[in-house]
């Protein structure tokens, strides 16, 4: 499976347009990627046991995305084969009071994995470039003016560059995965949530709101995407329209990734050697 | 009082050994010091109140230095004057395992200050620059290889100026004391902590043995200091051989920092105003 084309790692000429939200990557049909993705899942967890036991990287897995696009399937889907006892997922989602009073990567910093173990990121700090950016929210923030200025999003695009790179520099690989949804599927999914009684939970009117400025979050993502691309912490465009598409995908992605990081379980020295040797006979000369 | 020929804001000529631990700034003794110090903390209080009601800056003060330095004795008599409700003390002793395994800014990170807070860090990140770099503490840890390289000490300067660039950004504005000890005045203070009773719960032998690597020290302190004086995140370089210069020093400097912060009580609009005046209305006609 060819994800390299769907990896964005620099700012130049990158081009949301460019990527077609219907793409299945020359997959026919869910039964026709269903193989590859249950490999891939399989192989997640195989390494996800290394990684734990290993206990030298963690990986910080980011998904952004529009309403409806599959945010919450791909982490019941595909993040499902790891152990829980090595997963956390964080859902980011309106500010509380206390975390408005602080740094805006506060909420974020304080959940980052520890070595060893995956986080998931369900919307992340890159709320605060999107929406943040869109509506304008910093305007209405109790922030000292200085800090209210015009190229604040600027500057947040520069902070958050600095901050992966400091983690990437500390042994945790983040994975950013925008799910590139169409307006059109968007507009399926919504009618669903409105038609069958299972998914009336997962609808809210302010969803019909935000898609008014559809066309602001798009350029919103383009620009941060553009601006947080980097050789180590790349994001990834992963076609939304197909589900089971996005599950192939991410799974893939997600195994390149862990397969490069490559975690080994720790060799044991002479010393630990003789001294499980040692446990073992103790073990075999008990009288039961 | 004149707190800028203390304050190092730029790498360039940096030498911590052109500054003298025995300067007491023009002042002949503690009772010559004592009026400013105690009008500088009187001031502190009145600047605090205001930085708390207005909600918009966080202040975080660091202070590092050698052992017996009165890194203790500064937060007790220069902070005590703030009002608890205010501020928060966090003592960076030897990591814990659940902190060590994660990135080294993170257990700093987690307990940054709110906006109209004040957190002082006795010690802080720079730990990891310090004591990390004298015994070379990342060498121990497990950490991927690619982590573990020469110019670890050379990113985490980089990281750490970054990261203190984004606070600053972000409303929350860094004070960095070094309290600069004489090798001769810790002899002296050291000998106390064992012959006076009430003092021996400070004594650990552990502080003659890091002793050894006064040099080491000075040096990591010099390179550290030159590496993340920047202009808003500048280090003061505070004489520690006579405590009362001390306080008054650390008072003047944290009082030039919050009068430049300026904080203001919040300006009611006119609606709130008249809210105001309703609310006094509605209390008038009680029937008491």
């Amino acid at each position: 499976m060819n994800t390299k084309k769907y990896r964005v790692c620099g700012k130049q000429g990158f081009d949301l347009g460019g990527f077609s939200p219907g793409d299945t990557g020359g997959f026919k049909s869910a039964d026709d990627a269903a193989e590859i993705t249950k490999r891939n899942i399989d192989e997640l967890a195989d390494i996800q046991d290394r990684l734990y036991a290993d206990g030298r990287t963690a990986v910080l897995i980011i998904i952004q995305a529009m309403d409806t696009a599959g945010k919450d399937s791909a982490v019941k889907h595909v993040m499902g084969a790891f152990n829980p006892q090595g997963v956390n997922v964080y859902d980011f989602k309106q500010p509380s009071a206390e975390e408005l009073s602080h740094d805006y990567l506060w909420r974020a910093a304080k959940v980052l994995p520890a070595r060893g173990k995956i986080a998931i990121f369900n919307r992340s700090y890159y709320e605060d470039v999107l929406i943040g950016k869109v509506h304008k929210l910093y305007e209405k923030q109790n922030l000292p003016d200085r800090v209210k200025s015009k190229d604040i999003i600027e500057l947040r695009y520069k902070q958050i560059r600095n901050f992966e790179e400091y983690l990437w520099e500390n042994g945790i690989v983040v994975v950013k995965f925008f799910l590139n949804l169409s307006k059109k599927t968007q507009h399926k999914r919504l009618l669903e949530r409105i038609e069958k009684k299972a998914k009336n939970w997962k609808f809210s009117s302010s969803d019909l709101k935000e898609r008014e400025y559809w066309d602001e979050y798009q350029e919103a993502y383009q620009c941060a995407i553009a601006a947080t691309s980097t050789e180590h912490n790349p994001w990834y465009i992963v076609p939304a329209d197909k589900k089971w598409f996005t599950r192939a995908l991410i799974s893939g992605v997600l195994r390149d990734v862990l397969h490069d990081i490559g975690p080994e379980y720790p060799k044991l020295s002479e010393e630990q050697e003789a001294e499980l040797e040692r446990c073992k006979r103790i073990l075999d000369e008990e009288d039961l």
